[in-house]
């Protein structure tokens, strides 16, 4: 077996969390707030496929945005209880707008919470640049429980 | 409908947090590492009452305990997909070694991860002092989205 370049790596880290999170709707998104308290709160995940990077709408004017200016780095985290997997997503999140990206990940279920879809001047994306996941899935909770090491991915 | 005392205030929301964590079994617990960067794990939830304070079983030595040594504050998620329900709570961490509560809090079940039990040295709590606590169910979802506005409930 040859070794791993470092690129191999990374694209393996992004493939193997693309399979841990497929299928989990809501994910909950921490942020450190100005007093250094941290608020969590669920975000819709996007459908498409991960390629390093995690997103998710959002509006403009919200706290969590205010909080991401002042403090850029978020953790994600994803629990699947029914099939005994949880996985931490650390990495760094910023506010983009950008129409075409908007319109490519658009889908026909947010219209639910934006009603004025693609044309709601609060609407924007959160980019989460993913730097580090852990996971914790039903061979790992049955070896050593859910206060146990995790398995570690890297993305350089 | 006479106006409610500030610990009036407190004890329903102690109430209302206790209903609406019922039943979850893992929460995440996400803590702040020396970069600034936001690690979660998942964390076996006890049965006992909720009072204000949340405990956990914890190794004395884990990464996690380190980092609470350097900044206390924390975030429990609890996901429940199944019932749309998720809830956000902010407090603050310490380790305690109480071996008279640990001995209240122990359950079997724990075993398979502390087979030493009671006697392991390296058990111990740690104890969330609960600051604020939001949460998003059914009803809130439907209204409004994940990216919502939350039901808060502060604890004085």
């Amino acid at each position: 077996m040859r070794p791993q370049t470092p690129e191999q790596a990374t694209r393996d880290a992004i493939e193997h969390l693309s399979t841990l999170i497929h299928g989990i709707k809501v994910a909950m998104m921490t942020t450190v707030d100005a007093d250094g308290s941290l608020h969590s709160r669920p975000m819709w995940t996007q459908d498409h496929d991960f390629d390093g990077d995690l997103w998710f709408f959002t509006r403009v004017r919200s706290h969590k945005v205010e909080e991401l200016e002042e403090d850029h780095h978020v953790n994600i985290s994803f629990a699947d209880p029914a099939r005994e997997r949880y996985v931490s997503v650390s990495g760094r999140c910023q506010l983009e707008k950008d129409p075409r990206r908007m319109r490519d990940m658009w889908s026909p279920a947010l219209e639910a919470w934006f009603p004025q879809g693609l044309d709601d001047p609060e609407l924007a994306l959160l980019r989460v640049s993913v730097q580090r996941a852990e996971y914790w899935d039903t061979p790992t909770l049955g070896a050593s429980g859910p206060d146990s090491s995790a398995s570690n991915l890297t993305f350089s």
